[in-house]
């Protein structure tokens, strides 16, 4: 029977971090075979291992369709073309991963790297960045096929920190403290180089009366984006201007007497004001999330959804135009913590590349593990409660603070 | 100490419905008291109930949130005044119970039912509607305080129908077979009597398998409205033109290499038709959920979120428009079967009136909880799983077809 | 029609505590029918009201099941027979409410609430309590039928305690911070009269690292009784000897080489004492919850089930054996708090009495729901975290200590 | 540094079935280093891969942690010395995969796998089996430390069988009905060949009226050996006596005026006749899953646990002695469905030896991931309702019936 093949190479800790039986697993998985044509793996860990495998199928098109899934896997194609582009429909989807391509016999980097995008390439100044494919403009280049593309494989992080636990997250049932201890130090050093955290926060954070808790974390510098939606927009504002949550009085957990209507009172005031921007300038918001946004120039971008009331003038309605604001805010980030709120997360989550940091979290454990399953070594799922984790996280901050406090000479990573 | 006093009366199977002792809770729990200057109890049961109540509360701002939630339970004030209304922001804010408004001394029907919304009112028709307090146009006259409202509650229902379980949803120890043949006797009359049944649908319809039986289900004429998002529709076209659905292949559970292009393939597909309906007319698109709504001109909102992917051209990216659509294709709608969606299901939920019978259907008890939770005896929630649900309806709906069959000469309710 | 009829009364807050209602609810939902022959309603919230009913139904058997469950709604027949007794297997079957039932003409209070038990009765002594039905003996006199037994059904309290939430459970949305202040209060003002406190404890508190806060609680004289499984003391037991949980160090998170042998070396080093007393005893264990049990004399009882290993020399294997000690265990105490643990919990509250105060914590909210629906106004759920909530709790009681330390005049209630 | 080293070697599918990778990880992560002596990859996918690795450790104690790790993988240890074994309390903890120890030079197998026994053997017959180390007696020979014993681990199966989807549980999302044929046609196979299916049956199958269908089952003989507790006991004698479950009409899922008491009424009947056997013999109980394993045979296990209500005259008190009986009951089994009921399955899942294929059915997703995570290719989790379950599953096996009936000449696989 005749038999389609094509050699490929793989490099690096592809033993160490699972790469060569995955892509053992994928040709095989997907109906095709292979010689091992050369290997050699390192004699101790810190040498790198190298494999040549010859890839055979029945057909072109399944040979294709291995090939790239071992590209996926940071394989290379033993034919080393540029990559082919045209002004097509037929595009090279991308992954959350590193990507080069090879234009002009030179590889390089593609920028805003994100997941579901195509490639639109530049011949001419010879770069690369990925797009959403509805973005694409009459005439653009878009990468085609898979040859001259190269992906760059998470590596197994040997030391042992909380993000390397892949895939499995945090149960309710492991010490919680010392994990959010961990996301403490990390928040800390992000801040100190002057890094950028973001992060998604669903509405449940104020219901919980955990609000004043987040807004201090804005104030004090340990946030530099925010994410969320109309509701804890309200939310935070209603709480501000009156005190409850949908009604409910924070001091005392109590419904508070035609408290339903506060919700909708809150937003017809920040629309009288025309903004939540113009809402502080003038004294009407005087504290809050919101306010601690605003003040401190925090990068906020509030997504409408089709189930908001009102909403605050500064929901953006369109979802659309809202996932190009958050792009655009998410350039830098290196951490993002994911709070209560499935909807936004998620959107989070597919725009994010694969070396951002991620924490989600979730009383709900199937939102936890859909989060926190992102195919890298950098994702941490928490099925908790929201407004404990704000909280401990609050104190785990000010005990690092306090520590540091007493050890004025050493400054950095305690 | 002087106290602040209004007479209300309340009328109807008020002890029966569980109206009288709701609302000496409020009164109390609000910090007023009361005197029940008249009571009579109907004999038996079919004999209606009435209860004068004297009001007291230390300050005004007290007594009128009690009068405003007395109201909400269907008391009338003593003092029959016209409702009052002005151009003015501080609106009365509607709950999805029948409403009237005293007009020229006349009580009127407030057309377009729905929660937290505002009433406008036009003294010389003498008309009244409910709209979005964000519609509201300059120089509109809109309800104010809560004179002159009358909200007629809802009474419990004697005869044991399965929408009588206020509140408490099925769980997943009960014998859902019976409810779900419930379900589709209700289904059969409405379309019986050309009423309309709606459902709302989540991608997990697709996923699992049950898409052709959904399909099916409004290709017989038991669905007249269908509300979604991009990823039922994506799901759906997917697995018609590429038999997968988010890479899955429907026939093998197992997922096809490369097939975590697919549904971006099947969006590009649909752009290039231009919408849904141009890709049935085109023969592009022949069978599935978004076909049988076009061929059978279902009254079809797809509202778009911020996790979207493409998305494909008939999804409303403004969910403020898509908010709109929903609405006015909710009007007559008389059964909601929210299957697997949160946030389509809350966003319906929040428009709908209290009439119409709901059922929600999620694996995730607090979606269901949350979507059941109603305050009105017409709220069904099933704990289950939206594969078997669907196919488990669509047998009931067989049976019940087979059955009437055998029978030609018994018509409607068998 | 011939039917069949009796006269009943109900006296106390019966429309305030939503009784009447109920009592109408249940006659018209069983099939029967009723006369109001007179009805008295307190003018002011602090005044009884009064009703006496004459209730129809077809059959006697009918008539009897309303008059049952009128019965569990505080009604009494008109009718005022002694209670009847035989030694018979037709046993009347408890509720968890206080009860009453009339021997010689005289009311006499049945010990021992329990819901689903039997009445024993003493005509001699005039004594009544509630056994299980395996316990009755030959000869020993059983109450059947529904005459002459009177349930005082629980009171709705007016004033807003976190306990008045009647089913309601506090959900993952919640300030939860209130909430455990509260309960931290309770627990304060318990200790400080003499009171018990139970705690039914899961795995999952050592397991996530809240074991030594635990057993601080326990030092500090804040729990009294401590009803747990094979787990949670394999836990403490592992925790405390070897550092680990399940192999899991508690200082790190991270899990030990080796470590999962370390439950069974737990276990294998307290087979070896014989009991974790003699262990304690001997100096083998020196810290740690079952420490802190034996050291200050907790009463506490460990359950076996059908899935433990090994296990632990001081666990009951007998199911029923495990059951008597928990129900002599229970004598006296006023609170209890459930915490991550369904099969215990679900243990424990079927031998409550509706007069304790119950706390279910877990993460699940459907344990939730089932542990807190209890019928009374007395229980409250939270969805939460078990590791975070001992450690809220822990604070707060510190926190209320610290505040009381500061004001010594005023004891008691802060 | 001196360095304490081992050599040990690895053979068979270990790249493809991430043996090798395993290794590395293990090494590293407990702190140890390796150079790779010798590797050979097997050039095609048939043919099996071989390397030998130096083991280096700082310590003695942690070079054995580490070859016990390795081991646990399939490792050899190239010294190849006997098992030594003696008289002690410091066992050799089991896992559920098959096993050999080297007694007199030779490779035994270790009869009845199960995870956390100790190995007994007898040097003289050059035998050895696992028990739990509370069934030792003194002066049997127990297997200590980590020479001589060998583990073969699970390779992973090619041909894509539903089975083979380790650790990932199917979700709410994923097409069962595919899934729930596969299992049917598992059954007929293992019934065909006279093999055993166990089902671990929860009260909930009862209770959501899929009783019948259990039945059936039982009766047709697909189930040889059945599982549970008092619940599905209690339940199905009370729906088969009296038409309810827990009070609830079977055929019309409304409650029974007084139908609390139906479970005691059920239990006080079955006790009354001495056993469920008598209660079958005597046409007390004529019909439902109880009177089917009894009539077919069936090996009945009901362990009794801490929540039950009398029990059941068959319930087993004792849970050391429900263990017993389980464990001999499973000799045999190939296959096990463990439906709605998390103590039982979990229970049955610590008993289990690697190769029985286990699927796990519950509507918490949280329980399947516990009960399906077993580290085999052999488990299946359904994240789904019991009802529904049942109910497709008896028609799947139905289907395949008929469908084989019209092909009377093909026997077996279909």
């Amino acid at each position: 029977m005749k038999t389609f093949s094509e050699e490929v190479t793989l490099e690096g800790h592809i033993i160490d971090s699972w790469t060569l039986p995955r892509a053992f697993d994928a040709i095989m998985d997907m109906g095709g075979t292979f010689d091992v044509e050369e290997i050699q793996v390192g004699r101790a860990k810190d040498q790198p291992s190298f494999a040549k495998l010859k890839v055979h199928a029945e057909n072109e098109h399944k040979l294709e369709n291995i090939l790239l899934a071992l590209q996926a896997l940071g394989a290379t194609l033993a034919s080393r073309d540029d990559a082919a582009y045209k002004p097509a429909p037929d595009f090279y989807s991308t992954t959350h991963l590193p990507t080069q391509v090879r234009l002009g016999a030179r590889w390089v980097d593609v920028q805003n790297t994100e997941m579901d995008l195509v490639i639109l390439v530049n011949p001419e100044t010879g770069e690369a960045r990925m797009v959403p494919s509805a973005a694409v403009r009459k005439g653009e280049l878009v990468v085609v096929g898979h040859e001259g593309i190269r992906i760059i494989p998470p590596q197994r992080p040997r030391n042992r920190e909380i993000f390397s636990f892949m895939g499995s997250n945090v149960s309710s049932e492991h010490p919680k403290r010392l994990v959010i201890e961990e996301i403490a130090r990390e928040m800390r050093e992000i801040r100190a180089r002057g890094g950028k955290v973001l992060i998604v926060a669903g509405p449940a954070i104020v219901h919980s009366g955990a609000g004043p808790l987040l807004a201090r974390l804005i104030r004090e510098g340990y946030v530099q984006v925010l994410f969320g939606g109309n509701a804890i927009c309200t939310h935070d504002v209603e709480s501000v201007l009156l005190g409850t949550s949908l009604g409910v009085a924070l001091h005392s957990g109590q419904p508070v007497p035609g408290g339903h209507r506060n919700h909708m009172a809150a937003i017809n005031t920040i629309r009288a004001q025309g903004s939540l921007r113009k809402a502080v300038e003038n004294g009407v918001l005087k504290e809050g999330i919101m306010y601690e946004c605003i003040k401190n120039n925090i990068e906020l971008v509030l997504a409408g959804s089709v189930r908001d009331d009102g909403p605050m003038p500064d929901v953006i309605t369109d979802v659309q135009q809202a996932q190009l604001k958050m792009r655009a805010a998410l350039q830098g980030v290196e951490m993002a913590l994911m709070i209560a709120t499935m909807l936004h997360s998620i959107a989070t989550g597919n725009m994010l590349k694969a070396s951002v940091k991620v924490v989600a979290v979730d009383i709900n454990p199937a939102v936890v593990t859909k989060l926190a399953d992102r195919g890298t070594f950098q994702a941490l799922g928490l099925v908790t409660d929201a407004e404990l984790f704000v909280r401990e996280l609050a104190n785990a901050l000010a005990a690092l603070e306090e520590k540091e406090a007493k050890q004025p000479a050493k400054a950095g990573k305690s």
